[in-house]
């Protein structure tokens, strides 16, 4: 069999989630997975982006990560998904990315993939359950296999246990985190192996 | 005691929560209220636009409804909004606006006024439940109180009945959905006259 | 390779749901799983029931029918549950045997397991999707892999199209709907497969 | 004016949710409210709350408070809901409770009252969010207007910031709880005023 194929698509504005992005896909590489890693397109107006220093340095941090395209999804067998809590939802840059995707998922091509997801936000309860929520909602209008990392793992009981996908507060992704995350982005190579076998 | 007043928040594709946008004002301002209605910015490539007759022409058709902005969000006293599915979650475009929010809402100048939501989507089970909760959970982040239709009115049980929001069918927005629609309105106006006087 | 065993796990009051959770059997039974079909414990009081021709009836007419245990959710690979909407969530029925389930969730024997609901309620949208969400929720908790249909067969696009599992009107469990759920459950049977290989 | 009237209602196994809905009374008189603080029926089986010490224990401590009836309900201006956890959804006691209200709801006498919601969860994140998120969609199929907290005062950003209502981690009620308990119980009590002045 082939190494499953796993695309792990990010969105950040400070960098937490392209930190979670990184070691997600660290760990998917380590569990035999071919990874490829993409960010969604910004679509912030420059103005916004040159009044903030450190978002400006984020941007600039991550030119040389690819933007995602349909292709990708296509492309992928899985899919691990980090994107910043908005109002207890996805950020609107990952959420433009995902509006492109008409034409694919009318094809099919996006159906009976793996995906798994995880997020930031600025509080301890800022919309990280219903973020989350949110993605797999969407997920499953493309036919994919939710795996959600549950409490299947003794690190879910370390790392704020959310059982939907790990969720950080920004800037606070610390060791435990990169364990948790280790966890579920392994958690997906090994169900997209058996799935897509 | 003062007009309350109402915006009217839609964003479209093809028409549809257009028509619900219309429909509501209707009904807020023969319910007393001072309505001004706008419409999020679009933001898809001019070429996937261009591509699409029915979508060009739905722009052309509201190019005289003013867009969003952060300071008619300030002077309402509370929204009536309305957005197609798009995955089960509300389209990019009103959340691409959404998330332009950050600074009245650190203000606190989002809270405490009166919010409902409406939908459409492709299929009759398409994700308009979901996409309706979606913006409420926006809509608690920001300190809004939100008044759901509910079944306390006979239309509720006529109009397929979905007790969060009226959602309709892409392109079926009938004469018992407008009922519905200025029925929502009508109690959107008269629980922000209570709430806000 | 062995069959996967199936649990297709039901509450009903009129009998809907009953009937979904026989075309599931039946559908599961057909691609290859072993089955095994069980209820949830009526709870309601006894004078609720008797006031109820048609409620009593049901009960009788599913008095063969095992009540579902603990063991039966660790015997099983995978579960279709069906359960009628009661204000946007599943009965309280099926909530109050979830809730006995505490002492085999803690040793982890609901993991890794494949999970896909079904539901119905009275009106056209009265909840089906929250309702389904909220059992996809539990499931999470769990660290169950989701197996939604979304719109993965044709038959998505004509059974009312809901992508979370498919809904019927109460009483009204048609010849489309069987369709559906025959789709739904041997989807279900199919990843179930992989997963146990 | 008339004093609004609040009831309190819960669903403790511990305590936890107990001791917030005593918070959630004395604040809410506090405010000028007239008090009723009920607890959902128990109804997990004998011999298995003999089996736990503290579970007992906590059941005599509350014997004085009386048991949830539908009446309650009727008689209520706004509500005050306090429950823990289960799997990401309210304990089934709450849900075997609110599905005896079927004949007041049809009656529309659950209507047009306010409604707020508090949790607590073993977890940091163990379905605080999604759980008052499945009460609030069950209150808007009652026709209620849902008060939740927001961001609406600084105390949010200090007692974890759960913007849909205050939740705890079990056995953790502090006094930063109690102070955001109380925040949203004056909250609730001051819409409610509006809503029946």
């Amino acid at each position: 069999m082939s190494a499953p194929k796993i695309l792990v698509l990010f969105y950040t504005t400070y960098g937490t989630n392209h930190a979670i992005a990184e070691a997600a896909a660290d760990a998917a590489r380590e569990a035999g997975a071919e990874v490829k890693v993409v960010r969604a397109r910004e679509t912030a107006p420059q103005e916004a982006i040159d009044g903030q220093e450190p978002w400006k340095a984020q941007i600039e941090k991550m030119a040389h990560i690819p933007e995602a395209t349909a292709d990708d999804m296509v492309w992928a067998d899985g899919y691990f998904v980090s994107v910043p809590t908005r109002y207890g939802v996805p950020a609107s840059q990952m959420r433009a990315f995902i509006d492109t995707l008409g034409p694919i998922w009318q094809e099919g091509k996006l159906a009976n993939k793996t995906f798994t997801a995880t997020t930031s936000a600025q509080n301890v309860h800022g919309g990280q359950e219903t973020t989350i929520h949110s993605l797999y909602t969407t997920a499953m209008h493309w036919g994919t296999i939710i795996v959600a990392p549950g409490y299947a793992d003794p690190v879910k009981f370390e790392d704020g246990g959310n059982p939907y996908g790990y969720s950080a507060q920004a800037g606070s992704f610390d060791e435990k985190g990169k364990e948790s995350v280790a966890y579920q982005a392994k958690r997906l190579v090994e169900f997209t192996k058996k799935l897509t076998a």
